[in-house]
């Protein structure tokens, strides 16, 4: 994570930015369906940052690493033009419960954990405080600060069953799910009404609404599909480590349109790109 | 590794910087007793660089990589304002063979694999083109810019000894001999007329020589600790993997002077400082 590029310090104080970059890298640990064991974080610290800064950075990631018992096992801290963030998370999982995208099949449940866009509405917000910045939001803004922990618990209560493909929610799941069509070679169709927000988006216009939901990055919830046989057990495991699930489409078969992603909204069927944007069939 | 402060573009190619890299971060493995298994590469790169020069830096690592089947399982490229190169290598060692700095005991051989100053001495003439540089020191460049390969070889085949004492030497002997003096609160004491040099390296300065061979860094040898017991055992297995070794010194116990590290120099004993720096018994 790059200063000015991956976060801003306008935005974001070193505790947070050290939150997140550690959450960013459990959150792929579960995408796989692991376990995060240990960590190594490398600094590029510019001169002008203060020690104590750097430690808050440190105390950002310690009190996520608390929680899952990591251990630092190394890294470094170089000076540089620009605050520079490099993490590697060491996880563990059992060999034939590793979690991937292109194990998709046919009429697979499409879900996903939590709320999406949540992140990308508490960016805005920071970005914006003249507008619609109040006490009213503060949720909006602590999943952007202090996103919630990444679904290690849940995704390690579901070892029961056998084939999850799974992604994690990082640059939007627009993206995300096309990373599953195209890895499994399936098309999915997505309910545009099924995908979970935060009941204080509908303040929002409903083009912020929809550009959060499809592309907005960072929300570390997990997608997928899981045979329509294993969605109850699925959502058993849910339940059990509070982590809310919703089923969002199904996965198809069709030749034609295999590794694409496709969006039910106003009875109206529209591919989806990686960016969010959508088209009608042509 | 960030540009201007590791290495410099003036100095080293894409290619080289790759090499270099990926070298000192097996060393590390070395100097732990493991052998490297995979390794992950995040990279900021700024605009102005192209992709050639990217993949460039990709080969120089692939190079050295292949040589001990390492695998590339990830990392990330991201753009920003200086060329910083984060890596982290993964390898594995049996429990009771890992060796560490602590363990210097009364009496043992201090040993240092190869040549050391070389790395520094090839810096100095890349950075004075137009005073030493001739193709007659080619060697001291190549060491600058393609490292020798870390002493993997070397180490593991030392598997039969239970106890080394041990540091890899990228910043220094200095450095890293009280790096191992302080760890394992002993006093060492260096025979300096036995610091192995390339022989060429008798054409610069005493000063320079001596500064090279005490605070070069980057020769990516090994330096450490034996007892006079395995000292046969290990000049075996340098001989075995084409390690030149050299016994430099011995470790003393001294309650006085425990924690630091003495020259033999001249007839006269003087401290070494971590920087290379030497003052009389005070």
């Amino acid at each position: 994570m790059v200063e000015d590029i991956h976060f801003s310090t306008m935005t974001t104080e070193p505790f947070h930015i050290g939150y997140r970059a550690l959450a960013a890298n459990i959150s792929d640990i579960a995408a796989m369906g692991g376990k995060p064991t240990s960590y190594l974080v490398s600094i590029v610290i510019p001169k002008k940052w203060s020690a104590k800064s750097l430690h808050q950075i440190y105390d950002g990631m310690k009190q996520l690493a608390k929680d899952y018992r990591m251990d630092l096992i190394g890294g470094d801290t170089v000076s540089g033009k620009q605050l520079t963030l490099s993490i590697t998370v060491i996880g563990t999982v059992n060999a034939d419960k590793v979690r991937y995208r292109n194990s998709a099949r046919e009429d697979d449940i499409i879900f996903v954990t939590g709320t999406l866009g949540d992140a990308a509405c508490g960016l805005h917000l920071l970005l914006n405080k003249d507008q619609m910045y109040s006490d009213k939001y503060q949720y909006f803004l602590n999943r952007h600060q202090l996103p919630p922990q990444p679904r290690i618990d849940f995704i390690n209560t579901c070892t029961a069953i056998d084939r999850i493909t799974l992604n994690d929610v990082s640059d939007g799941i627009a993206n995300e799910l096309n990373e599953i069509a195209d890895a499994s070679h399936k098309k999915l169709v997505i309910d545009f009404d099924t995908i979970p927000v935060h009941t204080l988006l509908a303040d929002f216009t409903k083009e912020q609404q929809t550009a959060w939901k499809l592309s907005g990055g960072e929300d570390f919830e997990l997608v997928g599909t899981v045979s329509v046989d294993n969605w109850i057990q699925l959502k058993e495991a849910a339940l059990k480590t509070n982590t809310p699930i919703t089923a969002i489409g199904k996965v198809k078969n069709d030749a034609k349109n295999n590794g694409s992603v496709w969006l039910n909204h106003n009875n109206q069927l529209k591919k989806l790109d990686k960016s969010g944007y959508t088209h009608l069939r042509r």
